[in-house]
């Protein structure tokens, strides 16, 4: 484990979170590569050997009309989310790229101020690093509740 | 990005941290220098332009004065407060100083053990590093939630 | 501090949560050393010098037998866990060894979706570094709740 990759993943991870807590959905494709893809799923899914049950984008466009709907559907901007990302766990994956694991929590605060412990779970990526730059070839977002109706509509 | 300047801060919040955490208030002022500012907001009144809504100390003294009130006023020790700090953000600010952003949640432990998600937001810190030690010159709690009356009264 | 040493704790906090989280338990006391120690006890019993109250396990072989129970009795399948664990705050303690001390809060995920928090507090950790691995030689695991009954049950 080189300690300079597991900063930058970590790095990546918490500019990852900052730009969706701060509403700048806008920039959230830009963490992907053009061909990356987002896929949400849970765990029991995963399990049962369904891991691409619920896949939800292959390609940064895919990402930026999902953000676009959010914004003409104006859901988004009813309630805040809060991200806490844990430390990931590393593995090389070919040549400039890595395998990482890291578990999350994220915290919905609605407009009237109340606060809930709204999703946690897991990332499962795979992160290419190309011109000085990380971004997510795959972000699997692994779910631990199974109730995720609510949760797909917007950036995990 | 400088791996040392990054767990140095990450070290500063972690025992800042346990510090409130573990009742420890009077070491509070401490973490700040002698003319450094403390301040609660909320990201509402940061993105309507009003960062400077709630100034809460600007010296160490006046830190000092608030732990005093809150002993006295013996509030403080009906329940307990767990902080979970994420990676900051570091970018540098000019010889010896760096400012850092970084999402935080809070739980509130009551007496009678019943655990509740109290607070979430993010520090906006401006920090100095003398004398070997790392010590916040402003300190910005800007809390999601824009219900903040009870948060005012203990450090965050 | 060293940032190797200190990225060594990191690395072992994250496997041993994600082992916990994903209900690996039977690689939960390889964790530890052989006549490695689990505790479990309040912040208030440690504030009172009653940090013995709760003893668990004095060795790997009786952390397996609780996997066992735990397995038998067939509690453990209806919930996920979900940990996130903070900085680790790193002091030398001899030879090859460190104590460290860690806040996490844990989620609980009904089977029905339903997710909370539930338990909050810190991990009081020896740690040993022998034949390139990281092993707890002790965890202290100090709860800010002093209803821990249902705690004490699963690893934590």
């Amino acid at each position: 484990m080189s300690i300079e990759l597991q900063l930058k993943v970590q790095d990546l991870n918490a500019r990852y979170a900052q730009a969706i807590d701060d509403n700048k959905l806008e920039a959230w494709p830009d963490f992907f590569v053009e061909q990356g893809s987002y896929r949400v799923t849970t765990a029991e899914n995963v399990e049962r050997g369904l891991p691409l049950g619920m896949i939800y984008a292959t390609s940064r466009a895919m990402l930026r009309d999902r953000v676009r709907s959010l914004r003409d559907a104006n859901v988004y901007e009813a309630q805040r989310y809060r991200h806490l990302i844990g430390a990931p766990l590393i593995e090389p994956a070919g040549e400039g790229t890595v395998r990482a694991q890291t578990p999350f929590m994220i915290a919905r605060i609605m407009h009237t101020g109340e606060t809930v412990l709204f999703a946690t779970g897991r990332y499962q990526d795979h992160i290419v690093f190309a011109d000085g730059e990380a971004r997510f070839a795959e972000k699997v977002v692994i779910l631990d509740s199974r109730l995720i109706d609510t949760l797909l509509a917007i950036p995990l």
